[in-house]
């Protein structure tokens, strides 16, 4: 049995900082000093309350979170918030217009990728006979085969309805390789100026896989950003929500109004109002996450991590560009909109991609197969891969190139 | 700060087996010999499913789970399984009598403490309109004050449904310190003779807190047990779930019945379908827990853990008794209803809980607080906890007296 580590490029669960692994070794057995482990400690103890406001507070210092909104933790993923958003959103909206016909409520998606589109369809799943579920854009039109989600469309093709119930998008898509630019002059960056200033759009933002690795665009703009903790902060079992209070409704009396009926795991005013305590919390996910972000802060935070992010997926791209030049790679994402954080990219030939992956394994570098949907290549770029393992994968690319 | 280890009587999350500890804390770093941590490793790599396949065997056999149930991994905890019960047996209940009006659509709620009575009263939110909610029997009618929850009623104060789309109960109530009795003649265990069994009875119950502390009394005639792990296996994050096929229906064509929608995390359907792994699961907690059961096996599975549990609560509710004969302590639970898992009783007399709980953590043992809705003394008898450990306990409770 091997006891070397090997460099993780899997996307999700994926690679965390070997020194957060170490410092949650001692945690285990013994928390904070207790003499009881982080896993066996209640979350009703002082000493787990002074970590969850800790973690709380580095990420809204780091992220620039204002008073306008909370930060939640929750269970269930993405998956669980496909829902959630749906349910929350609607019992706000009926709140809000009491007599909305299902024509008149109306939920807005901008589809850009295999999760925008799960997204869509939990949607039409939850809100059939209740409302109208509206494809604001999809990417796959303007693909290069017509089939591929390879793109942010432009500016111009985003046609938002006049006051939907939620508008919602997926800033990184993590299978299809395709990220939002944030650079507001790129065409292939979330049209924020289409959206209405002067009400509260209710726009909801998947950033699982993108979450902390670099400042979110317009932050107080949204109504929800939600992530899964397992890509950039910890393990799979968190889920964080950055909610806007307006959002936070009573969604009883929203039922009672003939909105859906929201389940308690699912209620963002249950978890407000019980600081994300009101059933037992993922703790242990919960400490590694917190772990990892007060390590973020220490390394100077998000500039700190957005420019080394930036360089990663830069010399990544560069060596991909180069291997397409000379029709060994082939990029499978359009120029502008590819993902910092997964970089997907097809190896040329029969038999090429095994030899890729097996090769690449020989040398410790793992986590490198594509999503079984799309296939390829992927590689998972997160804060915890570092340069120095980047530069090894592009060592090896690079004599890939060579023997090709 | 303590590097010693204390003795942790929390009610949940609570105390795990230190050399389970000891062995998460290697896989933390290296799972397998993967080189790649617990936290880090997919969730569909190889080496995971095999560790999951293994623990949902362990589970079965030593539960004796029959192969009409599915044995499904969520997250959520038991609030998220208070909804996600009724959403799926309505759906279950509305495709076999499609045309049932609300009046006909009947849940029928055992209430025997604060956790049951939650589940109630998410039934009423969820099913209003939809479905009548009734309260079987109320144990704070047979109490000892009229208030409390303190017992498990008569059988004969029964009274179930003709034909109830389900049965809920809760087998051990955390809070309150109530069990059923797992002796058939106990006028204080579940009266499964009074259901129909020529039928499949779409029986519910909540294992979260006396999962795997000792076999299951006719588990093969309940529709779904559900049971956090964070009690007798492992840290919170994680749901186990045990289903009877006949529960997992398409509850999307109930929908279209008009059945409430069920949101994906909750849907039993999508959890099976996919092997537990629709969604990327809670692998840190499954990992703990999968370790914890491995090592319950070793140890000679449940009729080890049951005789070894019934000989802890013997011995701690021997001590409570003879304090309550010297008039030092008082029991909160009738007899013959005291749960194996959590003990609940007061120390009397002005100041005298503050110092019995001091004197006990100067002597390193914690978590001994009763839950702040009912007070008094909680001691929580998971199987992490030895009997040397209840020893000690008893110990300082027998100098206690002797200083009373």
């Amino acid at each position: 049995m091997s006891t070397e580590r090997v460099i993780n490029f899997g996307a999700g669960p994926s690679a965390l900082p070997l020194s957060v692994l170490e410092e949650a070794q001692k945690g285990l057995v013994n928390f904070d000093g207790t003499g009881i482990g982080i896993a066996e400690i209640s979350h009703r103890s002082k000493e787990f309350q002074a970590f969850l406001d800790e973690f709380e507070q580095n990420i809204r210092t780091q992220l620039d979170v204002p008073p306008t909104h909370r930060i939640l933790f929750t269970q269930g993923g993405g998956t669980g918030q496909f829902s959630a958003v749906v349910l929350n959103l609607l019992a706000r909206h009926r709140l809000l217009h009491p007599t909305a016909t299902p024509e008149e409520t109306v939920l807005d998606y901008v589809v850009t990728g295999s999760w925008s589109k799960k997204a869509a369809e939990e949607a039409r799943r939850l809100a059939a006979g209740h409302a109208t579920v509206r494809t604001v854009v999809d990417s796959r039109v303007y693909s290069k085969d017509g089939k591929a989600y390879d793109n942010i469309p432009p500016h111009a093709e985003f046609a938002f309805s006049e006051d939907p119930a939620l508008i919602y998008y997926c800033e990184n898509e993590t299978v299809d390789g395709v990220e939002f630019s944030h650079d507001p002059q790129s065409p292939a960056s979330f049209p924020f100026h289409l959206l209405k200033r002067d009400t509260l759009v209710p726009l909801v933002a998947d950033y699982s896989s993108s979450f902390m690795c670099r400042p979110i665009p317009r932050l107080a703009d949204h109504a929800v950003i939600y992530a899964g903790a397992q890509k950039n902060i910890g393990p799979a079992g968190l889920t964080i929500l950055i909610v806007r209070q307006d959002c936070i409704v009573d969604v009883d009396a929203a039922a009672r109004l003939g909105a859906t009926p929201v389940p308690l795991s699912l209620s963002y005013k249950i978890l407000a109002d019980s600081g994300s305590l009101y059933n037992t919390p993922a703790v242990l996910p919960i400490y590694m996450s917190g772990l990892v972000v007060r390590r973020m802060k220490e390394n100077g935070g998000l500039p700190y991590y957005e420019e080394m992010n930036r360089r990663k997926a830069q010399k990544l791209y560069a060596i991909v560009h180069e291997g397409e030049q000379k029709g060994v790679f082939r990029r499978k994402v359009q120029q502008g909109s590819e993902s910092w954080m997964n970089a997907v990219f097809e190896v040329l030939g029969e038999g090429a991609e095994k030899k890729f992956l097996e090769g690449a394994e020989k040398e410790g570098m793992k986590g490198l197969k594509g999503h079984r949907s799309v296939g390829g290549i992927r590689v998972s770029l997160y804060n915890a891969i570092t340069e120095e393992e980047v530069d090894k994968l592009i060592a090896y690319m690079t004599r890939f190139l060579g023997e090709s």
